[in-house]
């Protein structure tokens, strides 16, 4: 935990702070803050700064922040995930919070397994726990909005829109282009598919919108290796 | 599994082979193969190709293999990893197998944990498994090389030069420059640190052996995460 997130409604108006459960727990036996020591804290959706410990027993932690800066830049992506397994989703999903993604849609493919659906990692309580461990390890505030979808084709074809202007990609190991940087200045929305790849009908759905293939090379990659791959492949330089 | 891993020995002159044990029990219980089919091989450190199922039972399979082509090409780049957690091991070298990395060495840090040198994952045939699980999934047939240094500033100083020239580069979060490609006729050699980062005297001891300070900004990224995001930065591009 590099950065301990607050609710905004358990910051009061003088900036006091008391919390007991998770968080009190790690900052005291992981931590092991004492009084008058200072930790890195975030409002979530907000403000990051600096806390300092007012007492601490067994029970509570009692804290002053100070909210003195923005949480950090976010590197402009979306990303279309095919549902991966649930142990794969239950990594993927800290990661994907911890390097900034804006957009998560979880979409059905033909190579996705039915029972995946019934996983509890797809519950929302699970899922926030999940992103939270993403933002306390990045030192971030502000969550990724996860969404899911079970049908791919009306997915593709009617909600695209909403992501506004991006470069689209779809890496697949037979495309001609290679992986390269995209200007800064533009967005990319991804769309990673599952073990196995996206069947030729989802590839030739997602060209028809605007994707294109890129390859990651002849190297199969698992999707928690593969998408920071992808990432940082694409948002590289200065 | 996307590569059935075969030894040497194993394969006959007449390109017969008989498997039992972990393969054979994959081959029949996840991948269903039946007599006919064909399954991707590759011989460990050697060629890849297709083997033809002849026999399958309980307590064998038999296969003919024809190795007709080059494991995939490799992205030129060797690491300088500071031991992680165990469980952050567990799941790091399955993803530098799968990516390519030729030669990994595990170093001693100031932030390393004593007690990870004790850990099992560290054992050879623990290594040696994990090893495996990356080639299978990438379909290559070249494990890197892991070796391990319990002394930082000695392997610093005097065994670098067995790397050969590279573009030598520490991720560190107050660097100036920002994470680019290196052009891919360049190796690229990484120095990552531990949980928490390198230390002061570890920065300076690298930056004093030609190694550039790169940013990867704000976010705090776990090394599981941070290793795949550089490698895909540094190897960006046509």
């Amino acid at each position: 935990m590099n950065l301990l997130l607050l609710e905004t409604h358990e910051v009061s108006a003088d900036g006091l702070v008391r919390l007991s459960g998770r968080r009190q727990e790690h900052a005291r036996e992981v931590l092991r803050v004492q009084a008058g020591e200072t930790l890195r804290v975030g409002v979530r959706g907000g403000r990051c700064g600096l806390a300092t410990v007012l007492a601490r027993d067994d029970q509570a932690l009692e804290l002053r922040v100070e909210l003195n800066a923005a949480p950090p830049p976010r590197p402009g992506i979306d990303l279309i995930l095919a549902i991966p397994r649930p142990k794969a989703l239950k990594r993927i999903i800290p990661a994907l919070a911890s390097l900034g993604v804006d957009r998560v849609v979880l979409v059905n493919a033909a190579r996705v397994e039915k029972s995946y659906f019934d996983s509890k990692v797809l519950e929302r309580t699970f899922l926030d726990g999940l992103i939270d461990l993403g933002l306390e390890q990045a030192r971030d505030t502000v969550p990724p909005t996860i969404e899911l979808r079970e049908r791919f084709k009306p997915f593709i074809e009617d909600e695209l829109s909403a992501f506004g202007p991006a470069a689209r990609l779809v890496p697949h190991p037979t495309a001609s282009a290679a992986l390269a940087p995209v200007p800064k200045n533009q967005r990319v929305l991804l769309a990673i598919g599952p073990d196995g790849g996206w069947v030729p009908f989802e590839i030739e759905l997602l060209a028809k919108h605007g994707f294109v293939p890129v390859s990651l090379g002849e190297r199969v990659l698992r999707v928690e290796v593969a998408v920071p791959t992808v990432i940082g492949a694409e948002r590289a330089g200065p």
